[in-house]
C-alpha cells in the first residue's frame, strides 16, 4: 500500500503516530511562514501542516509548489491541532509531514472539485470523471451501492436465487423500441437488447426456480426526455405458487428493509388503493400521497344553475387548498394559466374563496348563490382560511388537469418534502388501454400479465373494462417498481395476443417459445421489477436519476465523456453486412 | 401462498401436521391398490401416498391420472413412512393426502427430467427451461449465486465499492471483435457493447473511487470456441494507491475466502512464479500445478553424439512419468502419434525407459551409451519404474508441445483430480507479445499495462523482453482470472500507443478521453478481472461453462430455445438507417 492509514481515519488517539497518507490536494491555505493543505481522498480529508521555521527549506518550496488536485504522498507525524475542527471527523488532528512524494500532477481543473462546483452540466458531463470526484456526487453512488447490498440482502435471505439473464435476445415489436446488434455470423439477422427479462424470467418459473431476482441492465430506445436513459438497471423479480397478496407483502418488505437500514427510517405499513380510486381522489394512478388535498366531486350540486361550463360537464370536481383564501388575483390567474398550457390543456378553473372572516366570495358568483356556495364549502370539509379550486369537463381529462394542479400547489405549500416518504401499492389496474394513435388497445402492463377471471367476461364486449392482477408501488408520486400475477397457461396467453391484434402466426414467431412452455407445466406465478435508478434517486432526495448513474448519457443518448455514438471503419461495416444509409 | 411448506422441508416432527404442498410431478409408482407419487419442487421432492382402501374415489383416480411434470397442489396430513428411505432428507415422512387440485398440465416433456436425462445437447438446449429443471442442472446455478454472493461479502468487506459501468460505449479496433448497436438517433453512428469496462474503471480511480468492483457482462464477437460465449461475466476490480503485491494479496485472499466458503475447503497461500520460470518449467503461462512432472533440460548432456535431431536442437528437454516404464510399444507409438499431430506439431518423441530390473532401453540407443543415459536418469532423478520423455528443437515451440504430452500423461495417470485445486499466480508476464499475422507487436494483456520501469530502455531495442506488470491467477491449469498495474501518466500511455502501431490520431480518436484523465491527477493503481463462467465452472468441478450459464448460446453463437439472432423489420431498419447487403 502507498499509505498506512485513509485521509478519513486519523484521530487524536494516533497523536505521534507515524503514518503514510496518499490523496488529492483539496485546498491550499499559504499564510507565509506557515503552509496548511487540505489532503483528500474517498474516505474523508486530513490537514497537513508545513511550518516554514520547523521544515527542511526543500520541503516546505515543495509544498508550495503544489497545485490544486496533484496526486500526493506524505510521510508524517500526527500532532494535535491547535485550533481543532469539530466538523469533520478528523479535525482534532493535523500531520506535521517529513515527506512528500508527488505521486502525479495535474493540471487545472476545468470546474472546482467542491460540493458545489462552478461547473455547468455539459462541462461536468465531459470530465465526468473530475465530478465524480465532488463528495456529494460520490455519496450518491456510494448510497447506490448501499441500495444494492441491502437489496441482495433481504432477498437472499428470503430465498431468492440471482440468476443473468442473457443481454443478446431477440427483437420484439411490442411496446417500446429495441436496440438490436447486428450478427457477423449470420448477416441480416440481428440480436436485441432487452427492455426487460421479462420472458427469461417467466421460463425460470417454468423450471422451478421458484424464487428469482437480478439486478440487471436493461434497454429502451425512445426519444429520450430529460430524465431517461437508455440504458437503466431494475431490481427484477419472480416468485412461483403465490397469489398478488404474497408479492405485495414480500415486496412490501423490501421496501421497508431498504428506508430501514439505508436510511434509518420506519416506514409505515403501505395502504393499498385500486386504480380507480387513485383515479377518483387524486386523477393519478401514481398519486403522491405526502399530502392529502383529495378531490372532492360535486357534479350534481352544480346543475340547473344556468352555468354552462358546468351545466355540460360530465365532471364538476375540486380539491381545498388549505390556508390559501387570501391568495391575490394574480395568484389565481397565474395558476389558471398554468392549467391552461397546453401540455395541461384546461379551459379555466373557478375558485371559492372561504375567507377568515367567514364570507364566501367566488369567480361564480353570478350562477350560484351563497346558498350553493355554503354546499360546495360543506362537501369539500372547507374550514375559513380555505381555498377551492373547481374544474369541470370529461372525467378522465378533467382528473388529470386537476392532478397537475394539485401536484403545484403541494409544491407552493411545501407539502412535497424530499425527505418525508409517503409509499402506496395501487392495484386493479386496467388490463388493456385504448391508444388513439394506432386505434386499438394494448396492454397497459405488458401482454403477459393475467386479466381478473372475474372480468374476463367483458374481454369481448367492454375491454377497457377489464381489471389486470396488476399492481405499482409509487412513492411520492413517483410509481418505483410494477409487477403482476402472469398469465401461465397457453390458451389465456394465445387470447391475450389476439386481443392485441397479433396473428396467430406472429404471436408463435415472437413468443412461440413462452407459450411451448407453458404447454409442460408452468406454475403459477407473478413478480415485479424497480427501477433502481429511480429508487435511488428518491433514497438520495433528487429529482434527476442521472447523478445516481456513474457513467450516463445526455438528452441526446450520447456519452460527451467518450463520445460515443461515433462512427465504425468500413472494414467492421462489411464484416457485419450492413450499409450506412 | 399455495402451500404451507416446501417439498424439502418437512421431517418427522411434522408428522400429524395438515400441510400444502405444490410442485411437480417427478414419478408415480403404481402398485394396483396403493399409489405413491414423488412431488418435486426446487427444494426437494416429497413423497404422496394415495391408499385405495383409505382414499376417496374420485381423488385416487384423479391421483393415477397425473403425468410427469403435471403441476399440482395437494392438501394433506403428514405420516411416518413404513419403509423410510435415508437418502432424502424427508425420508422419513410421507403425505396422505385429502384434496389433490392440477395447477397445471404437462404435455410428455422431449427428455427426462433425471439427473441422468436421455436428451442429447440440441434438444436441451432447445428445452432448456426444462433442463433446468434437471437438479444436476440447477444446483450448478445455485453455486454460481452462492459465489457471487461470496464474492460481494468478500469485497464489501475490503471497502470495495460496486459500481455500474456502461453497455453501450464506444468501438475501438484494438483486440478481439466489438458487437456494435447502431444508433437510432444519430444515423450512421454505433455504440458498442464492452469486451470489459476497462477504461471505466481506469477513470473510476481517477476519480477517487479508490476500490471498485462490480459482477458484470461483457461482450465478444470472436469466432466460438467449443466453450467460449459471445457473452460473458467478469469479475471486474480495480485499486488505488496500491503496489502489485497489494493485488495479489486481496485477490489472493478473494479466492481462499470463496473455496473456505463456497466449498469448505482451506486453500493454501497462493505461490507465485514467473512468466519466463512457468515456461521452462512447464512449458505453459497456465501451468497444472495439480501435479509435478517438471520440465528438465539435458541439452548440454546430448550433444558431440551424432544424433542429427539433438545435435542441432536448441533445446532437448523432457519429463519424467513415474511408474511408466513398463509402457508398451504401442502405448509410445500412440503417444508419439499424439505429439505429431498438426495441432502440436512435433517432429517426433524420444524414450528412455529406467525399467523396474534397473536397466535403461531408449529409442536412441544408437546414439547414446549406457553412460550417457545413466547422465540423464540422473537430471531427471529418475527411479527405476520411471518412464522419460524426450523432445527437441527450437525453445519456444518445443516446450509448448511438451507442455501438451504432460497434460495428457497427467490424465492418464489420473494426477489431474477434478476435486483436487492447486493455484498460483504467474507473474512479470512479457509487456509485447509478436504477432506473426500482422508482423508487429501487440500488447500481451492490454495497452494500459504498465512496463517494469527497470525494462523501459529495451523497449526500442528489444521490445520482445520487457516485462510488464501482470499477474495472472491460475488454478488446475486454468487462467481464472489477471491482471495488471496500469500506467497513470500521459507520456508513458502514448509511448505505449506509439510502440504498438498507433498513430497520434488514432490514439487520441479513441483514447484521447483516458490520456486526457491521466493529465487531472491520476492515482497509481491497478486491478484484475476473473472469469466468473470460468470460476463457477472449476469450482463445480465441471470441464464446460456452459450449464454455469442460465441461457447459453450454441457454438454458432445462436439461442436456439429463442431463436436468436433473427431478423428485423424492414421497418425497423429504416429507422436505424441501415440496409443489409
Amino acid at each position: 500500500m502507498l499509505r498506512t492509514h485513509t485521509c478519513g481515519e486519523l484521530r487524536i488517539s494516533d497523536v505521534n503516530k507515524h503514518v503514510v497518507l496518499a490523496g488529492w490536494v483539496q485546498r491550499q491555505r499559504d499564510k507565509g511562514s506557515v503552509l496548511w493543505i487540505d489532503l483528500r481522498d474517498r474516505y474523508g480529508i486530513t490537514q497537513l501542516i508545513f511550518d516554514e521555521s520547523k521544515t527542511d527549506a526543500a520541503l516546505f518550496n515543495a509544498a508550495r509548489a503544489l497545485g490544486r488536485e496533484f496526486v500526493v504522498q506524505v510521510e508524517a507525524t500526527v500532532v494535535e491541532r491547535l485550533s481543532k475542527n469539530d466538523k469533520m471527523p478528523t479535525g482534532d488532528i493535523e500531520l506535521k509531514v517529513t515527506k512528500l512524494t508527488v505521486l502525479n500532477t495535474a493540471k487545472l481543473p476545468p470546474f472546482t472539485i467542491e460540493d458545489e462546483t462552478d461547473g455547468g452540466d455539459d462541462l461536468r458531463m465531459k470530465y465526468r470523471y473530475l465530478d465524480l470526484r465532488r463528495n456529494t456526487v460520490r455519496e450518491k453512488l456510494q448510497l447506490r451501492h448501499k441500495m444494492a447490498q441491502q437489496t441482495r440482502t433481504y432477498l437472499d435471505a428470503q430465498n431468492f436465487i440471482e440468476v443473468e439473464t442473457p443481454v443478446l435476445i431477440k427483437s420484439t415489436p411490442e411496446g417500446a423500441r429495441d436496440f438490436v446488434v447486428p450478427s457477423r455470423i449470420h448477416h441480416g439477422e440481428f440480436y436485441a437488447l432487452p427492455q426487460s427479462p421479462q420472458t427469461f424470467k417467466q421460463l425460470l418459473m417454468v423450471s422451478g426456480f421458484d424464487r428469482y431476482y437480478q439486478i440487471v441492465k436493461c434497454f429502451r430506445d425512445e426519444d429520450l426526455r430529460a430524465d431517461r436513459q437508455p440504458e437503466f438497471t431494475q431490481i427484477d423479480c419472480e416468485m412461483a405458487f403465490i397469489t398478488q397478496e404474497d408479492i405485495l407483502s414480500t415486496f412490501e418488505g423490501l421496501v421497508r428493509h431498504l428506508f430501514k437500514n439505508v436510511k434509518g427510517i420506519d416506514l409505515p405499513s403501505v395502504p393499498r388503493m385500486n386504480y380507480d380510486e387513485a383515479m377518483k381522489l387524486y386523477g393519478s394512478d401514481k398519486p403522491d400521497t405526502r399530502f392529502a388535498m383529495k378531490f372532492v366531486e360535486i357534479t350534481e350540486h352544480t346543475k340547473g344553475k344556468n352555468f354552462p361550463v358546468f351545466e355540460s360537464a360530465e365532471l364538476v370536481v375540486g380539491i381545498c387548498a388549505k390556508g390559501c383564501s387570501e391568495y391575490s388575483r394574480k395568484q389565481i390567474d397565474e395558476l389558471t394559466e398554468f392549467v391552461k398550457r397546453p401540455q395541461i390543456g384546461a379551459k379555466g378553473l373557478v375558485y371559492v374563496q372561504y375567507r377568515t372572516d367567514g364570507t364566501i366570495k367566488s369567480s361564480v358568483d353570478k350562477f350560484y348563490s351563497p346558498e350553493d356556495l355554503n354546499v360546495w364549502v360543506e362537501k369539500f370539509n372547507a374550514q375559513p382560511g380555505d381555498l377551492i379550486f373547481l374544474m369541470a369537463g370529461e372525467a378522465y381529462s378533467t382528473r388529470k388537469q386537476l392532478n397537475e394542479l394539485r401536484l403545484l400547489l403541494g409544491d407552493r405549500l411545501g407539502l412535497r418534502d424530499k425527505n418525508k416518504f409517503s409509499a402506496l401499492w395501487v392495484i386493479d389496474f386496467p388490463l388493456l388501454e385504448w391508444n388513439e394513435e394506432t386505434k386499438r388497445y394494448h396492454a397497459m402492463h405488458h401482454p403477459f400479465t393475467s386479466p381478473k377471471r372475474e372480468d374476463l367476461h367483458l374481454l369481448d364486449t367492454d375491454p377497457g373494462k377489464v381489471r389486470a392482477n396488476a399492481y405499482d408501488m409509487v412513492i411520492n408520486g413517483t410509481e418505483v417498481g410494477g409487477g403482476s400475477i402472469r398469465i401461465h397457461d397457453r390458451p389465456t396467453q394465445q387470447l391475450m395476443f389476439t386481443h392485441l391484434g397479433f396473428t396467430e402466426e406472429e404471436a408463435k414467431k415472437q413468443f412461440g417459445f413462452l407459450m411451448e412452455a407453458f404447454e409442460f407445466g408452468a406454475p403459477p406465478h407473478g413478480g415485479i421489477a424497480f427501477g433502481f435508478d429511480r429508487l435511488c434517486s428518491l433514497f438520495g432526495g433528487a429529482d434527476s436519476i442521472r447523478d445516481f448513474i456513474a457513467f450516463p448519457k445526455n438528452n441526446a443518448g450520447r456519452d460527451v465523456m467518450i463520445d460515443t455514438p461515433s462512427t465504425i471503419s468500413d472494414e467492421q461495416l462489411k464484416e457485419l453486412g450492413i450499409l450506412v444509409k
